[in-house]
């Protein structure tokens, strides 16, 4: 072995599951069937908000081919959520006892031998409503005297979050430049390609085996055994591939409870699918907010304090509400120093479907604010944007007071990369009508360190089994949705024990054989604490093989020992190494036939109330606006980011593609229509999702730091990347049109207006 | 908690997969279907010995909906088998090379789109064979000019195992009865229930997965890649539920091989089925032995010495027939004090399909026999059989030199017990034509101590993990085959934990999430072995929670703890504990979130070259005989004996009966018949395995020792019961007609025939 030890860091390695999903050959829920299935559908409230007098299930039980029908009064009415941290904020039963609060609360559901029949039978069944007064928006349900849609949230208001810190009259006091400014966000569509499927299969002492496409396989464990008054062991999660979940798949969902339920009552197993409609119209889906910011500067531009406001309209239920109200907060105050700074969040019931995590998670929201606002006040400032992002800009060992101090930060770096990238000087001294430059700017957690979920378990675990023949299996939870997360977390295991990624197997997805326990996929979570519960077991095996190698080769004590091209050698003579399954077997031997094996664990402690890790990235839009019609077209995208070490910079590219089309989707084109509650537009042709022909070409590149909270120094890079584009072509759209919008979507209909002066 | 501590040992527990299995909701391997499954067919040779000299696929690779054929041409010549501690006797390559040694010898493989499409694309397959000599039975297979099979083996001898001990030459010098009897015995079928199935599917790294009806997942593995070439850790094994094996499935089958071959070949998923008549004709069978004893005793019944030579037909390749060699020596010298022995094994290949393991493993033909010829013994010295076996009994601390130390022994006690329960003192003094009681003895070993498989890791593995929930799981590769052994294992754990057996998740028969490793399930080592490493690893997590105890209760360090009743306890307070899964939480908290959970082993060391421990055991057959037809009716089952611990009565019956409806086919029904290497009756019609109705009433009690190397002093009950039956039919018959069968089996024919004289 003479060769230097080859690393796998910031290789582009090609993903685990690429050719099983080009081929078709990998299995998602949907494609599970089991011998004598049944087919379930959910039965939902055509009405936003009333009292269920009466439900008649008799004419759909007699139904050919129904197996199961079951309502809210033939389950226990156990309220449930993933805030099980304060038992309050759970609100939301599995199916609706006594009252529905939105157009598709989940009433009833039926099994039956087929989906056709399944339906039918839902037509049969015959739910007398006692219509109540409904809110569909924030102010309403804020009104004197609104309706009420939880009794003991009077005012619908769920939950009031606050931050303070500083001494905010005195910061606005002595700004010389002061503003506010009001931003609505809209309600969009995770549109995940793979609709919810769960199947789920009871054995006789009622235990339940369920398939879910999910992004925490552990939460809905849990909260199914709660719901179903079991234990938790007697419910295993199995996570087939998942075709996409962007925060809508990480709660107990009402069908994986009727799957299961029904499962057991008729002791066949029980499998839903969700329609595209259903996902549109009463999907979780980005929280629409209303967020009131002021901010003062210095003339010399620095940032003397901020306050923001912000309303969420949650919806009939809280869902990961909460967390987003928290975060919103947070991120009104990311990016930047700011002395001094008040928050105030408000989560308010409406007879609107539920809102829930997505990508971003309350960031996307809390930046168009944010950055349109710093453009604003750059231009009354007289200041270049990023100039005046520059002067406030967030450095290494800055503290948020009580919630953060900042690790690794390439912030500086990004903006004057994505300065040069862009041509940004050049292009604002040469503005032309229809045309613009916009920046955005984004700061993003790299897991929460908050426990809402109140787990017993650490944060991520991981188990490593190392083989004789040269190779090693790793089994997580850790859920990879689509993101990629499996190939990252096998190659940061492939680097640590110095074999191919082609050497080690993966076993994951399953709540039952994979280490206790990781709680799933979000706020990019799982590249640093996955990732570092795989090398905490990593450095519990190799300790062990480098034990044996110091005893085969006699090494003085002194010698450091290394991993690498499929051996174990001293680091200082790197070519008197010997084969790594070979030491396997040695240690093996030693333990008398023991395997050798070991679970590693992580949980953030001592970083704070948010996350151990943040990202930083700019983002330049350039765009073009027809003055006639309206129509805003993103011409190119430069993205310069910091997601610490790129452990694989394909992996990081595919992110910020993704996060492109999804942002531009949010900017321009996507938006759940409401009508009192009402969705609209529920199919891909009404609801338009920016397809392959609509992508800007792209220039990125990433300013590489060493965050030392994250494995191999790397942090995230799946979704601060969401945030700077609705801003930043908002930014452009302002600079080519003059438009300053502040409600979005950028629509062609509000600039033509606004160019009409209408 | 002031009741007793409730023990779950001697319970009558029902089985785990009762339910599963009466409701037909257990999925066996032929239950399982994947997206885009091919299905295969073997091709086989239809003469008993040639040279293939080309072989012509063709038209069947033209023919549509064919997707893939291999013959041995295709993959590599890689000669493989269960005894990988000596190479040499690994006499087989998956599909034939040049040659075919029997009818059914594997030649080729279809995969197509449907079975029909595989099975008319396998008859357009044209083999040319040229054809050779062949050889039927032993003593043509040895003799001088014979052809020969394999060509390192010349005279057809694959093994010759010798054991000698006592100076045999002064033992029948001194000896003052001497008797020879020569015993031949015959080819029978496992007859299990589900036929051979697997199902492979490939990834695109050509890692295969393979689902299998296998009793040794764990061979599966590793035989599979030593035969594809590939890592063993690049094949994972499940087995699914299985329908019996008895022996059957305890090496890689050639369609397991073709079908993960076949899989990543095409990257579609391939799954072949045996029809019956394929199991019947080709499948694995036990092993036509002739055995010549030769025994001397005293004038007062006392053993002076004994030799046996014994010659096994094993068809055309070892299987497992080296350990049947080696297994019949060390039964021609059991049950019984022999100061001097000597044992000749011959393994001898010929052109019949190869015999393998099955129920017993050499016992029954060595019981066979021995004790027919203990009973001729005893009519010849006058000394009743039940005395002379008396005289000779074994007892505990006996030892065979060299061989084993006989542990627990409740021998001498079975004898006198089944002599009360049979009335056999006056039976025999009340003897009629027509009618018998004859008698049988036997022992058998709780798992094998020889490492034939050459494994690297522990013989048994077992990993415990215990919740908060108050359950636990218990993982293990120990493959329940249909005889119960999960429970076994689950009831093991409960006890120890002092849980219920509802407590407890079972994961197992997956070699990538159960732990290194299992060996699987042959020579009753399940119960005894693997349940030996669940405790171990139930030990392991007692400490953690004992520990726990002690603090919380500030307990003296004198005091014991013990579980039981969902509780943990000081042994002197009962009243004092604490519940099991708030003992768990804590323990995980005092871990920062830690899952508790231990991975115990177990394997079997100093304790000879046989087993840990054996079990013993006589019965009596009240047997009547139709002197017009010869037709033999078994009144009853006298049955006592000794299995240690009886952990499960229910279980332990179970294998009784089983054994009975076994060994009565063997005795009196079943044959494989055949002609010049053709297996003539391929069907259940023809093959005459006793059912329901044939069974006899059955009377039978255990004699309950303590086996120190067992789990709370169980040791086997699985296989040994299936020896005495057809000895002691035949001592029965021989009272009721004057027939000495030394031939099995005991057909109306042969007993017609010596009533008419003929």
């Amino acid at each position: 072995m003479s060769e230097q030890r080859k690393t796998l860091i910031g290789k582009r390695v090609p993903r685990l599951d690429a050719h099983a999903k080009v081929t078709g050959t990998a299995r998602y829920t949907g494609d599970l069937s089991l011998p004598g299935m049944l087919y379930g559908v959910m039965v939902r409230s055509p009405v936003a908000h009333a009292h269920i007098k009466h439900i008649d299930v008799s004419k759909a039980r007699a139904f050919p081919g129904v197996k199961c029908i079951i309502t809210g009064n033939d389950v226990p009415a156990i309220r449930y959520g993933n805030w099980r941290l304060v038992p309050e904020l759970q609100d939301e039963t599995v199916l609706a006892h006594d009252c529905v609060r939105f157009i598709g609360d989940e009433v009833a559901a039926v099994a039956a031998i087929d989906e056709a029949t399944a339906r039918k039978a839902a037509e049969l069944i015959d739910v007398e409503y006692e219509p109540l007064p409904a809110v569909f928006n924030v102010d309403d349900a804020m009104a004197e005297g609104a309706p009420t849609l939880h009794s003991h949230r009077e005012n619908n208001l769920s939950l009031e979050r606050k931050i303070d810190y500083g001494d905010l009259e005195k910061a606005f006091a002595e700004a010389d430049y002061i503003r506010e400014d009001t931003f609505t966000t809209h309600a969009v569509s995770h549109a995940y390609m793979e609709p919810c499927v769960a199947l789920a299969q009871a054995d006789a002492d009622g235990r339940i085996t369920l398939w879910t496409s999910t992004q925490t396989p552990y939460y809905v464990q849990c909260l199914l055994a709660q719901t179903m008054e079991l234990r938790e062991n007697d419910v295993r999660v199995i996570k087939p591939h998942v075709g996409g979940g962007f925060g809508g798949k990480m709660e107990l969902r009402p069908w994986e409870f009727c799957a299961a339920w029904m499962a057991r009552e008729t002791g066949q197993p029980v499998k839903f699918t969700l329609t595209r409609a259903e996902e549109f119209a009463s999907g979780r889906r980005r929280h629409p907010v209303k967020i009131t910011s002021k901010i003062g500067f210095k003339k010399d531009g620095s940032i003397t304090g901020k306050e923001v406001i912000a309303h969420l309209d949650g919806g009939a239920y809280n869902g990961m509400g909460p967390t987003a109200t928290f975060l919103i907060g947070n991120f009104g105050a990311m990016l930047y120093r700011v002395p001094a700074y008040r928050y105030r969040g408000n989560y308010i019931y409406t007879n609107n479907p539920p809102a829930g995590a997505m990508r971003g998670f309350g960031a996307p929201q809390a930046l168009f604010a944010g950055e349109t606002q710093m453009n604003l006040a750059a231009d009354a400032l007289g200041i270049d944007p990023i100039e005046l992002r520059l002067k406030n800009a967030m450095v290494e060992g800055d503290k948020i007071p009580g919630v953060a101090t900042i690790g690794s930060c390439g912030f500086i770096e990004c903006l004057e990369k994505v300065r040069e990238l862009s041509n940004w000087d050049e292009r604002q001294a040469d503005a032309r009508p229809g045309e613009g430059l916009g920046i955005a700017c984004y700061s993003f957690i790299s897991g929460g360190v908050f426990n809402w979920f109140n787990t017993q378990y650490t944060f991520s675990a991981a188990e490593v089994r190392v083989f004789d023949d040269g190779t090693a299996q790793l089994s997580t939870l850790a859920a990879d949705i689509g993101q990629g997360s499996d190939l990252i977390l096998v190659q940061i295991l492939a680097e640590e024990l110095g074999l191919e990624v082609s050497d080690i197997r993966l076993v994951t997805g399953d709540t039952a054989t994979c280490p206790q326990s990781d709680l799933g996929t979000w706020g990019s979570r799982v590249t640093l604490m996955a990732g570092n519960a795989v090398r905490d077991a990593a450095h519990k095996v190799k300790e062990q093989l480098f034990d044996m190698v110091s005893l085969k080769l006699n090494l003085n004590v002194i010698h450091e020992i290394e991993c690498g091209n499929g051996h174990i050698y001293p680091k200082s003579k790197p070519a008197h190494g010997l084969p790594f399954g070979d030491v396997v077997a040695m240690v093996q031997r030693s333990n008398r036939g023991k395997p050798l094996k070991a679970t590693g664990y992580y949980t953030p402690r001592d970083c704070g109330l948010v996350s151990p890790a943040f990202s930083f990235g700019a983002q330049v839009a350039d765009t073009s606006v027809d003055l006639e019609t309206g129509m805003v077209q993103v011409n190119k995208m430069f993205t310069v980011h910091d997601c610490g070490t790129e452990l694989n910079p394909m992996a990081v590219e595919g992110q910020l593609e993704g996060s492109i089309q999804m942002s531009l989707g949010y900017a321009l084109s996507e938006e759940l229509l409401m009508e009192e509650g009402k969705t609209l537009n529920t199919s891909f042709l009404d609801y338009k999702v920016p397809v392959a022909e609509d992508m800007p070409p792209s220039v990125s590149e990433t300013i590489e730091t060493y965050e030392e909270t994250g494995p191999f120094g790397a942090k995230e890079a799946g979704e601060g990347l969401a945030c700077p584009t609705a801003p930043a072509i908002a930014d452009a759209v302002r600079k080519a049109t003059g438009l300053c919008c502040k409600d979005l979507p950028i629509t062609s209909d509000k600039i033509r207006s606004y160019l009409s002066g209408d």
